[in-house]
């Protein structure tokens, strides 16, 4: 693997998720793989699980850790070639993302969508400029419209779960939010599922269709209710409109994922990469019950993330 | 030693500080101790002086540090059980703290009080869920009522500077200040020398005693003058009011603590946790003097937060 | 070397030089030298590069780095000794200088000056004051009016793209900027070349001469096209005025570094120490072209760091 942007950068997904299954019974097992080797980690947008998690897999592996909270710092960055920069903008981004590369051997980048521009997001400007001139590995933290280490994670979760011959029932049902949220959590988990050995359905209200591109292959069900019976797994996020973009349209339905809703299903697993809106994105009693994977989730962020850096250290010709 | 949150979970105070004493002969004899073993460190208020002697202490023992600066981050924790989450607060502390047990094997936690709410600080509201969420063992970097990682530096700092078979008078004294700061330092002082082998008093203006619990078999003398006398070590620090909580009544009486003072006692020994306020709590010329131990305590606190991981470590069945 | 503040500190800048070039050679040569050392790293302003760089050379040495962004965590220093500290510092320097000395084995400071009082700036207030109570070595990592590693990183790649028996023609030229600079890369970048064995040519506008004790030996030349005839290397740079401290005055001809300008020269190599303001300081065609040295100089800071910590570390008895 050269880069980590999304599952087209996954030669083989099941390979790849046995490794990070294989990493988490013997998390040290490579401890010195990354000696003498620099992780450089670049948040446009915070995080605290997301970096803790990547910088705990690094460590694991032997890697030093930078990182670097960009938005903290007001180190404004030119994305247009060719600008004359008279304005705001410090450094352009040809010449930051080169000197990043001079000081890491791998780059981790976070950078969401502005929610605004559909085409600058979808267009993923920032990420492809670092891609352009970085000269080294690049692993997605979240980017405008993905988020393959989260999924990677919960594919593991979904696989250390399921144990019968057939294939489970996965749904990826749209909540309530009191914010408009980026797509690039569904947009991943659906990118993978379509992939995975799994019969996948996405269930969200009128407006919140996910762009057409991630989602070749599921079964798109309007009803939540039809969509939850006998579910097996139930993954629950909510996400702004794609189709108009960024923004919230209505909701008359009650999305809300509570008891009654797991009532339908096949006693489901319950998924949500956090943080969570409690009782506004799903209730407590359904979070805290036996059925919620959620911290197997975030747990497994760590191995997924070492189980990437793992596969680019070995193959990369340092 | 499970959590190190006040002196009640020390088994043995004088073995404890013995420790830390002879960690600062050797503070590299153990460096292998902590290899694969995470300290997060979550700062709730700023610190400095904390953060780098426990990161220092921890990378003695060969651990690896995650710093969380939360404030900075801008994730507002929703404390409430039950709330529905439709507010300003982004995680609920029940997944936060329980998302951070995973990627860490030991926290360490500052939360200052509010100082607006006894119930609320004295509860250690904060505190507290993160025992019962966590699943780590839990260090104390400044509570809302207590700061025992300091009292243990400072115990370790009268011990160096004490080799008389008769107990010393130890005098914690409060100090003017232009801001209402917290009680957690003189309580953890007081509740440290109220177990320890010394003669110990309290003085303060009308309106500021500290909480009955922390102060039990402290001698209390209203008059300075009187209480510096014969003082073999003299502790200045500021607080505001318990009883008319978090204000600063008025105080008639001069309180800086001068050479005038310093001639009262037995020669005494001066200390401060620092950050001291010179010229407002405490002369230049006092805190110059060859009397001062201010840097001692300041280095102490590396080897107190050494033996306290250190104790943690070899307890803790991973 | 015990410190690291200018090149006065620097016994054979040639050997130094030296060193850092083999050390880019095999970086790892002497990875347990910094063993349990500690460097801190502390920010008054901001740093990417600097903070990177250097981070990265201490790691390569087997140190722990600790680094404290003083602005963020809002941690006002007071520098006036004597002082009433009833305002709005918290604590004094020669506190906070003396803690961090016990904490660390090697400081690294970045300074900025205020650009409004030459005195305080060209006293370099801050730096003194560490120097006088840190009690450990100290490197800046740029101080009010000089930037040492940035001029050893240059004088690095001035050697490596060097391979003539004649002295090459360096030339230090201003460049436009919307913001009012320091001066503190042309000051130390001057004082090296005028050391270096070079021949050495300063041209600026009218109204921004260089302080004199930094130029000693430099030839300065008003204009820049006839400067640059016959350049071997091209050091482009903004500075504000040093006569009229800080202030910039009004420049009428066209000092941006173009194509037509290099022309001027022997087919000069382009230096800068970024970030640059590009098409503001010099145009896009100039700096992506091969005679471009901007990266090189980038990936040189890590060596140059790292030479000087070797340094350090090896003179230095702990």
């Amino acid at each position: 693997m050269q880069n980590f942007i999304s599952i087209a950068d996954v030669q083989d997904m099941e390979a790849l998720t046995n490794t990070a299954l294989s990493i988490k019974k013997s998390p040290f097992g490579q401890a010195d793989l990354g000696k003498h080797k620099t992780l450089g980690l670049l948040f446009l947008n915070p995080s605290l699980r997301t970096r803790m998690s990547t910088q705990k897999a690094a460590m694991n592996l032997g890697m030093q850790v930078m990182v670097l909270n960009i938005q903290e710092e007001g180190w404004k960055l030119e994305m247009q070639d060719g600008a004359v920069m008279n304005g705001t903008t410090v450094e352009h981004v040809k010449d930051a993302a080169a000197v990043m590369g001079l000081y890491c051997d791998i780059i981790g980048i976070r950078c969401f969508p502005g929610l605004v521009s559909k085409e600058a997001d979808y267009g993923e400007v920032i990420l492809k400029k670092f891609l352009q001139y970085c000269h080294q590995p690049i692993i997605s933290l979240e980017s405008a419209t993905l988020h393959p280490l989260q999924s990677l994670a919960d594919w593991m979760t979904i696989k250390e779960n399921w144990n019968h011959s057939r294939k489970p029932k996965v749904v990826l049902t749209w909540a309530p939010h009191i914010k408009a949220l980026p797509q690039a959590v569904p947009n991943s988990f659906s990118e993978w599922m379509c992939k995975a050995d799994v019969d996948f359905t996405i269930t969200h209200p009128p407006g919140y269709s996910l762009a057409d591109s991630f989602t070749k292959g599921a079964t798109i069900v309007q009803k939540q209710d039809l969509a939850l019976q006998d579910a097996d797994f139930i993954y629950i996020k909510n996400w702004s409109s794609y189709e108009e973009y960024g923004a919230m349209p209505t909701v008359n339905d009650n999305w809300l994922l509570s008891n009654e809703k797991l009532a339908l299903t096949n006693n489901a697993k319950i998924m949500h990469c956090l943080p969570v809106r409690r009782n506004v994105e799903v209730t407590d009693t359904v979070l805290d019950s036996e059925n919620s994977l959620i911290l197997q989730q975030a747990e497994n962020r760590v191995f997924a993330a070492q189980a990437v850096l793992q596969n680019i250290l070995t193959n990369k010709v340092f």
